[in-house]
């Protein structure tokens, strides 16, 4: 074993903590990884130089590092691996917002909404909005290109990322692109280590765009008696306008929801839609009203408008509640697959198929708009037998999404629980590509191993 | 020499140029680079395959491979290397829009503009507009990562590519990306070859993003009797309001302008602002008096409104003209450096100071809202001692750009002309990473070389 002694009197055993105890808690994200390994040591990093200071000692020492945010991940990629040094960013929260240039630079340890308020603060906005943003962080965010609920808008994390500082492999620190919406010269690096899941670099530092703040939008809520009626008005409302939310929970969902919530939702709905609109004022509420026709159109057994923020908001509460909801009634499987929007009906009629042969319970919920669902596997892990069906339905939700022309994770990244199907979706020659980049930056292979490669 | 009778027997030499006449025009773009090299063949490629024939070919040879789209580049990035491979995807013209999903896949040879028609037919936009998007193609745009006037709101290239077909330097065609705004499986390699400008693959087939119709836009236009009175101007709308185009002009170029289109502007003026609002109606108008309240606090000469989209776009014309209108004066070089907006004021006047130290005409257009700008250096090419203070100043305007924390090239690329100033700007490290992506996709160094790298 290496003897990280060296790395504690450089950086401090506040830094460094090498204590079982105090460990513990960074070997797990939240897909909680039955496989999740023991760290040599976690880095606390207070600074880039401090980044610099553990990936040169890793890659001396041949340790495998392991960067990590707020340890909200969904697929694994912040699992401890046995002997490495996580590299958490947990003490990195700086923020400096330039209302000129509407430019954020800010350290990967804020929170996604600290990022938000501090734009708030400015009349600005960060769009992107995983269902987790009070508890991920923004380096996670950028490490998995997130998503969110106003991508069917506003797009990806990747559409807000101008620049950041990266702590390279062998411990250099590069500084890419900067705080303008325009610069052409060299590769386009920075957007290549977005989504890159800590496998090229541990990101200290990020500048992004904002826009001005959000208007208040106007809200409307329908309930659906089946599953097809509700993917189809989907499709009708994408297909005519452009919704800032778009948001689908089937029937168990709903249901795990009002048990927790006791807001009133329909209990005996087969789906659900959320949907907002952010025009301005009067073109919101027109926007509204045609969607409602289309509902209508398409079977909604009940839609209900409104135009104050405050009730919109409840809605949208409860559904990004509903993975936490879900949670109640057994362990997850969290899935995340993404097909192209004609084909989300097919896909969640056949994730109903898949519930039913394997018998346990999928709740789906979805990013309607723009094709992106999340089936939530619930099983007993006591039940040996159940979590067996569990696990193979999860590589058959993958399956069908690829046979759909869909991808395997849409927002949460591949970490390592998807890896296993990584081959399937890219095929040999972009693995090939994948790998060659990999093996380019990271030639060591020390950089969050077993995630995505 | 290579003999390339074997790949004219392959492809037929309809595909397969080789006599000089019809390679000349190929050898240039429409940076006029001086070096331009004499290719050995052009291929004009009909697919996927053909292109992969011939790279295949040059592969085995080790001969260059310059892919050219409509060679519309202003940086050099397609002007032939001697005894290389020209790939010209101008046959290469297909396009498929799917509403549903708001996408478009699209073969590299169409230009910019067809684009937009075609997406115009089912109500949608693509919004990426460079000034030259009538006789630029959509290939190109995306090895550029190619900007515009819209670029204020709408962002660039980039950020409407969701997938692609890229030939590597073996020859292999692979598929990344594609028709979902959501995928984070693997790395975001198709975001790695927007701006890559033929040096790590030939793109074959692009999937973009499309949004829905741009709402006719109300237009402004002021003039202001000072440098410093408009750039205060752009600074204090860019800092409140979001226009969707903010483009400046200076007195060299309004005069150039009227020269060639005699439409009435404002010859004593030293600078003019474009600006359009394409907010819902009623909101675009009200934002337009907001702009026009600030122009004349900091000291407009004159500002004039139109809700009238065509008599609107006549300004637009005037100002997409610009380069043109420049070039009747004497020969160019185009410079394409961007600064974060507050310095817009301080690159404005340090050029008017290139310009009267170097005793060159240099005029200047702007993405002013972007923090973009093109100085237009005008010289005469037979008068070799104004040549080469033309060349100086060329290379000053960029040095003064990076001293104001800007980028040498906004929106046009490296190239060939300016890779003397690429490490200067990046600095040894991401300049060494560049080049180890580069390496490990193009070990050969076959593809478009002397461009970038």
């Amino acid at each position: 074993m290496v003897d990280v002694g060296a790395l504690v009197a450089e950086l401090g055993d506040d830094v460094v903590v090498t204590d079982a105890e105090r460990t513990e808690k960074y070997r797990w994200d939240r897909a909680n990884d039955p496989d999740a390994g023991v760290p040599l040591a976690v880095v606390r990093a207070r600074s880039t130089e401090d980044v610099q200071t553990a990936v040169r000692f890793a890659a001396a020492h041949g340790l495998p590092v392991v960067p990590r945010g707020a340890g909200s991940g969904l697929s694994g990629g912040a699992s401890a691996v046995d002997g490495c040094l996580v590299i958490s960013t947990e003490r990195m929260t700086g923020i400096e917002i330039d209302p000129v240039t509407r430019t954020a630079v800010v350290q990967p340890g804020l929170m996604n909404a600290q990022v938000k308020a501090a734009a708030a603060e400015h009349d600005l906005w960060y769009p992107p909005d995983p269902s987790s943003y009070e508890i991920c962080s923004i380096g996670g965010n950028i490490a998995t290109n997130a998503g969110g609920l106003c991508c069917v808008k506003y797009g990806v994390t990747t559409d807000y990322v101008l620049g950041m500082t990266v702590v390279l492999a062998d411990g250099t620190a590069v500084q890419l692109g900067g705080a303008r919406l325009k610069d052409v010269a060299g590769l386009s690096l920075t957007k290549l280590f977005v989504g890159s899941e800590g496998t090229l670099g541990v990101i200290t530092e990020v500048v992004l765009r904002l826009v001005p703040k959000q208007r208040p939008p106007a809200t409307l809520v329908a309930t659906f008696p089946t599953l097809d009626s509700a993917t189809a008005a989907v499709l009708a409302i994408s297909s005519r306008l452009r919704p800032s939310m778009l948001e689908f929970m089937d029937g168990p969902t709903i249901r795990a929801v009002e048990d927790m919530t006791h807001m009133g939702l329909d209990r005996e709905a087969a789906a659900m839609l959320v949907i907002q609109s952010d025009e301005p004022a009067g073109h919101a509420a027109t926007e509204c009203e045609l969607i409602e026709g289309l509902c209508e159109e398409n079977g909604a057994s009940e839609v209900f408008r409104t135009d104050d923020p405050d009730e919109g908001e409840a809605f949208v509460v409860a559904r990004r509640n509903a993975i936490p909801a879900v949670e109640r009634t057994g362990t997850l499987l969290l899935e995340d697959v993404g097909v192209p929007l004609p084909q989300l009906g097919t896909l969640v009629d056949g994730i109903a198929d898949i519930s039913a042969k394997r018998e346990v319970t999928i709740a789906v919920i979805a990013h309607a708009g723009d094709g992106n669902t999340h089936p939530l596997i619930v099983f007993d892990p006591a039940d040996t037998d159940m979590a067996e069906r569990a696990q193979t339905a999860y590589g058959e939700v993958m399956e069908l999404a690829m046979s759909l022309g869909g991808t395997i994770t849409g927002e949460h990244g591949v970490g390592r629980l998807k890896r296993p199907w990584l081959g399937d979706y890219l095929g040999p020659d972009v693995l090939a590509l994948n790998q060659r980049i990999k093996d380019a930056l990271d030639p060591q292979g020390i950089l969050n191993p077993g995630a995505v490669f």
